[in-house]
């Protein structure tokens, strides 16, 4: 179980509050920086919550300042939780070396390899751990049975995946520019030779593109809604491949997926802040 | 004459470019970043310009990541011009000693003392130079005759006193935790100590507070919008001082002065982007 939370700051913002909060994780063995933003209170009634992901190199406050998620949710009544996205202060070797592996890229799958299976186990940080003490500290505010997931590049990776993994935990998902089949480009490459080893048949278990196809049937919904943009460089060096993930949808008969190619678009916060109306607006369709 | 712009990127960003632009000043005698945010195109009509005056230490690019003033520009369909604040790269004695004089710190004045007065007239750049340039190089698509100004802390004294020091050259002004009395706060009392030397009768020639007083008469209409955090730390220790310059309305009788206290909120851009909504409004009220 986590410790309790440390409230190291409360911010109003929006006519809401964020909260920046720490505890420490036996997820990951680390103390876990975490944002929750509650929107304006509203009488008594509990608001749901939609969990943002973060992409390499982010911690929970690049996407509190600069993201612009907090005038939707606000205006909708969602409370917005940014988790990290690595664990921090491990001291594993290496940790540091490289942006794109180790410390700020965790994810959000729990590592098998030596030396990380250790502290490397974000899968069950987000999905378990994170919000058992969220909803436990603040469950007078939250209400645990409406959630969604969304996040950017590496956390819309962890977006799809960690809702493809857990029918029924999260009711819609979507994903700003998100890496959408891992296992065939040079980050997910990296990341997934060092976390799990080399036996691809475990990447497949952590990627969209081959958790659409391994979980979902002709027919069935996947609410989603993705962005990308045409000028991102990581999209056309072929780090996101969200064609691969339409592909697995339309092979499989899958529905409810809206992909949406936003021209000249690149993978910043520029982008991320230009739609995040749109994303929290997705979520409280299905939350609300 | 300020050099043609260089421009360093152009970013896609709520249906519109942010341009980030450099140019060479003959006011600063240095180089100078500058942004311009254009909303989408609509047909031919030409956009008024709103600029922004950032605070100590900012940059063009601090507002332009987390200011979120482009939702509501493209929405009304202004520009947003974000200045640099001061000029950079003089190599002045002490320039990079503090984080609130000099570097990051030229309160829009042009400075008479030594060693500051070679570069630092950021009063003549940001009302002469810049609009020249800006004009000359995006006249196709802004209108010169459509001007408003707004600002945070530093910025919003320089919002305030380059109104008031310039009839007839903005259609409305407006300020986010304003410098509002500099000549009795210890930010402005260093600063105008060192840009202008120790004659007071110059310092109120550059002070919001004793602008009202000399330059306006009972009766007299100042389109002006105030916001201040009342749990900004600045506020609260004495820098802003927002209530003087609420006396000097008064006392002058000048109307059309709004100045709201928002309860709780700090002097960030948390802040700055919960009401940068309501700053571009006002702006638009007066130049559509």
């Amino acid at each position: 179980m986590a410790s309790a939370f440390e409230t190291k700051a409360t911010i109003a913002t929006f006519g809401g509050k964020l909260l920046k909060l720490s505890h420490k994780s036996n997820a990951t063995q680390t103390p876990m920086d975490v944002n929750l933003y509650l929107p304006p209170a509203s009488n008594d009634r509990k608001v749901p919550v939609l969990i943002f992901l973060s992409g390499l190199t982010c911690t929970p406050n690049n996407c509190s300042e600069k993201g612009f998620f907090h005038a939707a949710a606000s205006k909708a009544g969602l409370a917005v939780l940014y988790p990290d996205t690595s664990p921090r202060g491990a001291d594993l070797p290496g940790e540091k070396d490289s942006w794109d592996f180790g410390e700020g890229a965790g994810f959000y799958i729990n590592a098998t390899a030596e030396p990380w299976k250790k502290h490397y186990n974000m899968e069950t940080y987000v999905t378990k751990e994170l919000p058992e003490a969220v909803f436990g500290a603040y469950g007078d505010k939250l209400d645990s049975s409406r959630v969604s997931i969304t996040g950017h590049s590496m956390g819309g990776h962890g977006a799809l995946t960690l809702f493809l993994k857990n029918p029924g935990m999260y009711r819609s998902v979507s994903a700003l520019a998100p890496i959408c089949n891992p296992s065939q480009c040079p980050w997910g490459e990296k990341a997934f030779g060092n976390y799990f080893g080399s036996d691809k048949s475990v990447w497949a278990g952590s990627d969209a593109t081959e958790l659409v196809r391994s979980q979902l049937k002709s027919g069935e919904k996947l609410p989603c809604l993705i962005d990308v943009g045409t000028g991102d460089n990581f999209y056309n060096q072929k780090q996101l491949l969200p064609e691969n993930l339409e592909k697995a949808v339309k092979e499989t008969g899958v529905e409810g997926v809206t992909v949406r190619y936003q021209p000249d678009y690149d993978h910043s916060y520029f982008f991320i802040s230009s739609f995040a109306e749109d994303h929290v607006q997705h979520a409280a369709k299905h939350l609300l």
